[in-house]
């Protein structure tokens, strides 16, 4: 059976989620809790993150059941009692969640959603909410990095085979085109998500010819408005004088060369003698791509070099967010019945209460700053980004299309400061935490700290 | 709707996959041809690989079609004939797949499959081929290093939230659990592959009581049989001593406190402190396990430090391969019509031909070194590694159990040199090519750029 037959929303869950739901169910902690998702820090070279994620989320939430079957694997487990089993029998997750819309910039310490929920809800679905928010804020985040070393050259993706999975690279085809690509050349997230496809063809295709010229001129023939010839299988510059061969019969048949493509060998240098090559044959018109281990470094080297690359296939290395393929993100409960709830564990702060983003601008436009501050405080002079996109187990919103999710990315990135698209930036962008909100924060770790020190006193009295 | 829902394995591809079809259609192409599925270099760090994720693929492809729907969405982008859609209309792999089966170490440039069938076949399923076997071996391999630098103490896949999506997360849990950890805290991976599933608790659990005891109370009243307190929301120490309070009180009713869990701070010296904590109040049998962040460094460090953990739960880091997170493996032609294929692009070697690795061992039963051959040589001395998987597109054989495969990996292991072994390794397994390989392959190559000359003269030629 096809794995992803086999998937079940309700149980891309770790165990722990269940066994607490189980306890609290126990205890009849049936409360409202706030959870947050955040990340803490910033990985390497990072200075911004692009939010993603959001619609899968909201599509999977509405329907969010326990079937039969998978509760029959759960009772299996001999962990649960049945009153448990029978509880999620019934269970729907009724909660709200407040998030920050997808394709928009923020920052750490910024919470990207949070959830309102009675207790049980908002946990059970904690890895699920992490796991589809992480991987695709991840990838949109290293795509952005690529689009901005691009300097509008055109993109695309061609990172399916290595991907983690199909789910992950689906997911970098949705969030590279949501970050400014121009396509895809996986066809499945081309269907999915109407992303424009792109492709031309391995050195397989040239290699099973008993020339390399055949292979041109048959693929020519096969799609005459749409080859791009992959020139290095042998030698790129021999390649290339055979692209010229190859458009010169196609003009005769009046058809036209779109592009050759490069893909392996010092890219810069050989796009400007093919360049040359294809000029001096009256092919100004042919479209130079370049591929292979390309990331936004890479790229960045050879527009700034002077090469003459107008497309740049970018693959595994974006698929995998390879110098960064993890966030440092956390789902924390920051309320439960109104008490604003705070853990103290070492290196891993979090801000208590249910939170707005708030965002400045300067007077060239440019984002400024940013103001976390509790939701209840309701000052927000700046532009709040969280929004309310879940209300009682329903979305609070008509979906939208990646289209529009594509130009709120586009619209955040010409107000992004320069300094901050730097490949290694030089700057933080200022998240200020409210005034209200940190003190109130100081004020519950502290009695946090004294109820710890009297709780640990009783229990060393007994002890002694 | 579920993404998942809308898988279909015949768009697991590379829009490239599929124009170069419908050319080898229109040239009439549909002679045999072998593609070797091989890894070509070492990541950092990297001695091994293990091989992983062969049954997903096995699965797949004997149901491999274009629905109806899949070849609408074909036929809506324009790019294709009907003649085309009309082919795909009936497709089927009809191919053999020879393999190293899951859970063998493996080593760069060995073939861990070969492909033999049409060309057409054999290029469709190429994407899905690599995006298959990278992500489990890749995990496989990377879980492999965790569970050697263990030596011997208990593992646990704690990564299902920062997977790159749901498919990696599942298949993280599988990889690993073949390459020995006990089990997966992924319920999903639980009832799929039958891994036994861990959990413990979160700091929301803790947090959400108005005191920590309270929270653990309540856990152990829930599960008298099977309780891990997190102890380390507000301090590990004190956390330490309530849990001696909860273990007495279970041990009153007649239950065992399983262990305590550390998630945070200096876990070496603090699994001392709270080992003495324990022993001290006569509870030398409660276990410690420690996550947060963990890897094969961080566990060899904890091991080698001796520290008092026995059990590591190991999540994002393992999950992502958070230093290697991607291989670089390659599918390539190796032969069509009988006739073997080589590429010349730089940097990019493979071998020609049909193939099998070979493997020997040493006196200590210890592998001593692989020879990759060609298969129509026939002379294999050694152990043969590639086996028949699949044949005319059905599974040659039984399909195996995860079980099965995890014993095929301790076995392995056992005969891995030591050396390899190491986090920071210091040898390289040896890897022969058999002399007639080599000869073959070099008489191609000379072949291939005096072919490639004579074609660029007449390029040249016909241009001046």
């Amino acid at each position: 059976m096809k794995l992803w037959e086999q998937y079940a929303p309700e149980l891309i869950t770790d165990l722990y989620e269940l066994t607490m739901a189980e306890s609290y169910l126990r205890e009849g902690m049936r409360g409202e809790a706030t959870f947050s998702l955040f990340i803490r820090s910033y990985p390497a070279d990072r200075s911004y993150f692009v939010s993603a994620g959001l619609d899968d989320l909201l599509q999977v939430l509405p329907d969010f059941r326990f079937s039969n079957e998978s509760l029959r694997y759960l009772s299996s487990l001999g962990k649960f009692s049945s009153e448990f089993i029978e509880y999620l029998r019934h269970f729907r997750f009724t909660g709200s969640i407040r998030a920050i819309p997808e394709g928009r910039t923020f920052f750490i310490q910024e919470p990207i959603l949070e959830v309102t929920a009675p207790i049980i809800e908002a946990q059970v679905i904690e890895t699920l909410v992490i796991n589809v928010i992480h991987v695709e804020t991840m990838l949109a985040s290293k795509a952005a990095r690529v689009y901005g070393a691009a300097s509008g050259k055109g993109l695309i993706d061609f990172g399916m085979r290595r991907a983690h999975g199909v789910d992950a690279s689906v997911k970098a085809a949705r969030s590279s085109y949501l970050a400014g690509f121009l396509g895809t050349s996986n066809l499945l997230a081309g269907k999915i998500y109407k992303i424009p496809v792109f492709g031309t063809m391995a050195h397989s295709y040239v290699a099973s010819f008993s020339s390399e010229l055949d292979s041109f001129h048959a693929f020519a023939r096969a799609f005459p408005d749409n080859t791009v010839l992959l020139i290095d299988t042998y030698d790129t510059i021999a390649g290339a004088f055979k692209a010229v061969e190859v458009a010169k019969a196609m003009r005769e048949r009046g058809n036209k060369l779109v592009g050759v493509r490069l893909d392996s060998g010092d890219l810069g240098n050989l796009s400007r003698k093919v360049r040359l090559i294809l000029n001096d044959a009256g092919f100004p018109d042919v479209k130079i791509m370049a591929s292979g281990n390309l990331d936004e470094y890479q790229v960045e080297n050879l527009v700034k070099g002077g090469s003459e690359i107008d497309f740049f296939a970018v693959g595994t290395r974006m698929a995998v967010s390879a110098d960064a393929p993890c966030l440092d993100i956390a789902y924390k409960l920051v309320e439960y019945e109104g008490r604003p709830i705070l853990k103290l564990s070492i290196g891993k702060k979090s801000w208590i209460g249910k939170k707005q983003v708030c965002r400045f601008y300067g007077a060239d436009g440019k984002m400024d700053f940013d103001r976390v501050c509790l939701l209840d405080s309701g000052r927000c002079d700046g532009e709040p980004l969280m929004e309310l996109v879940m209300k009682e187990g329903r979305q609070a919103r008509a979906p939208e299309s990646l289209t529009e999710i594509r130009a709120r990315f586009l619209d955040d990135w010409r107000k992004l400061p320069e300094q901050l698209k730097e490949i290694h930036p030089s700057q933080v962008y200022p998240v200020e935490v409210c005034e209200s909100l940190r003190e109130l924060d100081g004020e519950i770790a502290m009695l946090k700290r004294r109820e710890e020190v009297e709780e640990l006193e009783k229990c060393l009295i007994a002890k002694s």
